[in-house]
């Protein structure tokens, strides 16, 4: 008779973090580095193709599937892919510094310029406070507990008009009697569907006597990538704690495609919300500590991000969102629980999620364009959140037009050999000598250099295009007198940082298929902007009276050099704004003021989304921007005209 | 060192269920009944005071408190109150027919004549099913599908201001395409709080396909004693079926004082509120069965009963009811979640209560009110039900005015000797030969008697009045020739049956004390119409131009023998109308209009409450009807002919 053997487990221990886990032979070296917590930035979400999982087998035997991301000398160092991995052994795997997440790097918020902010907004938050003191009940005076409330709400208050949740009620005779009648109440008002439309809060709370100083909330951006958080004052109106972490879910891939990929697996959608929300309560537990407040003194949750972090995050399955014509479930989701979704906030705290437009062009944008104002003014404005999907909106308090752009991961270090996110170590800054073709970098906190980010790598192109060191094509000048420059198999490379430099022990390279790469995002964004132009009758970006750039790149992205790339239009410098996470702005600014509220709900139906994934016009635009800065050289003037006097310069 | 032993347990058999049980020693003996599942009517809750959980220990020891409701001769026999009665050994225990609750009976409803049920209003369902085929989605039409999904009511339904609910949202995707883009949704309506307030259906559910044909929901009335429920089918406005079953909470009392009492006992709500929901899940398992519906197409639960019955079910502690100044925690309820409750519907299906005006007229009273109508006619009306806690309504459309009054258990069968609520081989008709004094009885389905119930408590004092055999003072004549008048423990009684005819084995009597309570329990309601009516300025019952009985009653009340002791009001037999279950009728009605769920809220308002426990009016009325029909010989000119004729008779 046949018996079910336990099966034999094997070992597996992972440095630097000296731990140990047991598993099935066969399992995926990926799998079991995730579930023994090792933080890896599996940025394909293991599908083989970005080699960012890379781990050096240093006893043991696993079955590998090469690709082409491992070089020989890796290979033979026993560098593999965990993707692409399967544990036949027991195993001592090392997970080398370029393969781990490390604690994420607040790019902060700056200061930003009155002009790019929201105004003229009452300072009315959406959860309120009230005191109340009520005479108790007599045999004359017989009306029941939540009826003197109401009556006490209106008489001392003026408020009227409320709905009540049940969960009041039920501890209401208690709450009402613990504090002699003195009781304090927390409402909570929802968006109005229509201008004219009567406000009617919601009674979220009573406790007894009088708590009106403990009144905040919560405001969070649900990036891809980072999760932001801020803990309000409500009785104030500001910041009191800010923090940000790495998303949960990048273990499961860097951009929103591997994460609805992993939604669709056997228990993925799970997974993925689960991780987001343990980010979340790490972010809420800092930000607690941090302002010195009780939870149980948090009343709201104010959430803008991408369509489908939101839809993950209420639990809803994502797959329409790739599938085309690429509907969103809802625009408009109702408020819920927080803790319904395991966020650990009190019963009663609701989650407001911002409004989307578009599968592709979610809450993350309304929340910016809301915070940053451009639904209130007159100026033409180009709105844009530069990633992995370039978000554009290009409106005024008029109308609004928007769109999505794939732009592929070379921003965030998808793509690109030494690409890495924006973290400590990564090559931000770059110049070089116009004589000797020598470098001099700047990394994230001045750490030895480990790799590029995206704003590094802007700058590199920037600089070696206007050194000419690579022609407006991307390709390098062969015949210059240095070392740097040199072939490769992935065509010729220049070598930014020696390997005795860096953290890494290797030479730290960009190579003309990276600078392919970054060509094609930006060519994506620049053609969003002219197919967006096009569709309002604008020919060219010169008419834009303002741009303002949101997202994780914030104050790293250097305007000039954007521009010499062909990534931002060639304006002058002073109609750029940053506004850092404008998402974050939005989300704060609206649990402030129930007007900014309502804003959302409105500037969200106004703005009008052109599906650029199968726009003829756009793939047009993107052809003719595949090179540095444009094809077309009057959409570029002054980049033009720099480059061909430095030419000059360099030919005299 | 000292160790816990185990306890020693004891085994206690019942009889004639054949059940054993093992509990510690020292356990209570109706705990341990109760704990075995034996039904039991124990109307005081355990207070040793009604003598309703008699047991006969047959073999082994309890320890007993024993009270005057033990006759020598039955302790004697074994005969113990269970609820004073503590397990000393292993015990044999039978419990005889009268301590033991049956299956309910019915009390059919009448085809109730139409002057006596709402009129008017339109036939428009709160809960309502619309049937929409959407055109999928395209690159061109991009509109999420929630989006698509409220253009389609709009379009193809004319429903536009619609609330969604999130969990209708999470599976909106997959359910939207299961059926090529057709789809059934349901929506709910609340009441509105003002004539003008725009009503603002919520989509509750989403189904693949046009099921709009399996459309029903539930009406219950939840009363202390019974809980009734129809099942209704909403395409057609008709009752699919009906369905009675004791109030499981019997077992903790037979009042409302007796359940706010066990509410405070340390987990008493819980078990309150979970024997009434078991009681409500059987209900609707039996209405489910009989009417062939499957329990997914449930979609509303509308419920009817007294404050204390509603704040019970919903976990909310009624202490403050019982305590002055006698305040609800609210007079309106938020739907709730029926589920969350415990009641086995669909998720999403809401349960609606009726809203109350005070801690001691309910949700019962005004949803009565509603469903014969007297809201929307100028007759005067007297409404009133009669029970342990008497609620009388008088008014018209343009005002009313309530009171409950505390009538005693008497018509409950309580306080009554042989007092036995109205189940099988209760005796409900008497009539007595005037010449030997000898009566003729009537029994519930004829079968041998085992007690007597409240309207053959008022049948018997009735024809003992009329028939000379007691006096206006409820004292017996002693001096008449018959057997059947003879002295007792309890002043003179009157034998009904004798021994050899009951169920019980045992002479059924009533007795001057019987007769004492139950001239209480009328008195105390015929104070209250009194006091009411001076309260709006009317001096005596004259002007009443209909009164409406409703209740447990039923057509079960003999109008004449009501007011020959004085009971219901000297009036002509036709003004008379028996609603039956009003509580439950205004529950079945408001499921059909959502004009009468607004009229409920709105009369519900527009009552004013007259609390009459400490009112000197009320207290100088119970005393002047403390005689038969009443002191006031004015009050009841027919009766005091009737009876002066009767006399003379007799003499003559």
């Amino acid at each position: 008779m046949a018996r079910n053997l336990p099966e034999k487990k094997l070992k597996v221990h992972f440095e630097p973090d000296n731990i140990d886990i047991f598993v099935a032979p066969g399992e995926n070296l990926l799998d079991v580095a995730r579930a023994a917590g090792a933080r890896i930035y599996a940025s394909c979400g293991g599908q083989g193709t970005c080699g960012t999982c890379k781990m050096v087998i240093e006893k043991g035997e696993v079955e590998t599937t090469r690709t082409r991301r491992v070089s020989d000398e890796e290979f033979a160092k026993g560098v593999r892919q965990a993707c692409q991995s399967q544990v036949l052994t027991d195993l001592s795997v090392y997970i080398p510094v370029e393969s781990r997440l490390e604690k994420a790097v607040l790019a902060h918020e700056r200061k930003v310029a009155a002009e790019t902010v929201a105004t003229g907004w009452r300072y009315k938050p959406p959860l309120t406070k009230y005191y109340v003191e009520l005479p108790p009940p007599t045999l004359e005076d017989q009306a029941s507990d939540l009826s003197r409330l109401l009556r006490g709400l209106k008489q001392q208050c003026h408020l009227s008009n409320v709905g009540v949740d049940f969960d009041v009620v039920k501890d209401l005779a208690s709450t009402m009697r613990k504090k002699d009648w003195k009781v304090t109440v927390t409402t909570l008002t929802r968006a109005a569907k229509t201008k004219d439309e009567r406000r009617r809060p919601t009674v979220i709370g009573v406790e007894p006597g009088n708590t009106t100083q403990k009144h905040y909330s919560l405001a969070f951006d649900i990036g891809t990538t980072t999760v932001c958080g801020q803990l309000l004052d409500l009785n104030r109106g500001t910041v009191i704690a800010s923090n940000l972490m790495y998303n949960g879910q990048i273990k499961y891939g860097a951009d929103v495609i591997s994460r609805i990929n992993h939604s669709q697996k056997p228990n993925g959608l799970k997974q993925l919300q689960t991780a987001v929300v343990d980010t979340i309560n790490h972010v809420i537990d800092e930000l607690l500590k941090q302002g010195g407040v009780n939870v149980r003194h948090i009343g709201h949750v104010m959430l803008a991000g991408n369509t489908t972090m939101i839809e993950i995050l209420l639990g809803i399955n994502p797959q329409y969102i790739r599938l085309a014509p690429y509907t969103p479930v809802a625009n408009f989701f109702p408020p819920v629980e927080a803790r319904s979704l395991g966020i650990k906030v009190p019963r009663k705290a609701y989650l407001f999620t911002f409004p989307d437009v578009s599968s592709w062009v979610g809450g993350d944008i309304v929340s910016g364009a809301i915070g940053c104002g451009m639904h209130q003014r007159k100026a033409l404005t180009l709105f844009i959140d530069i990633g992995t999907n370039g978000e554009i909106v290009i409106g005024n308090s008029d109308w609004m037009v928007t769109a999505s752009c794939s732009a592929g991961p070379a921003f965030e270090g998808g793509g690109i050999r030494h690409g890495i996110i924006a973290t400590e170590g990564a090559i931000q800054d770059f110049t070089i000598d116009a004589k000797t073709f020598e470098p001099k970098i700047g990394t994230i906190r001045g750490a030895k250099p480990k790799g590029i980010c995206g704003s590094g790598l802007i700058n590199t192109v920037a600089e070696l295009l206007e050194a000419g060191v690579i022609g407006q094509n991307g390709k390098f000048n062969r015949d210059l007198p240095t070392k740097r420059v040199r072939p490769s198999e992935d065509g010729y490379e220049y070598v930014i940082a020696w390997a005795p430099e860096t953290q890494i022990g290797r030479d730290i390279v960009i190579t003309e298929i990276d600078i392919d790469n970054m060509m094609r995002a930006k060519a994506a964004m620049y053609a969003g902007y002219l197919t967006l132009s096009k569709s309002v009758g604008m020919d060219c970006c010169a008419n834009l009276e303002q741009v303002i750039i949101a997202g994780a790149f914030g104050s790293s992205l250097n305007i000039e050099k954007s521009i010499s790339i062909g990534l931002l239009p060639d304006l002058p410098r002073e109609r750029f704004t940053f506004i850092g996470n404008g998402s974050l702005m939005g989300a704060r600014l609206t649990s402030f003021s129930t007007d900014l509220l309502d804003d959302a709900r409105r500037v969200a139906m106004m703005m009008t989304n052109i599906e650029l994934s199968e726009n003829v016009d756009f793939m047009n635009n993107f052809i003719a921007a595949l090179f540095l800065p444009h094809t077309n050289t009057n959409e570029f003037p002054n980049v033009i005209k720099r480059l061909a006097a430095r030419k000059q310069g360099i030919t005299t």
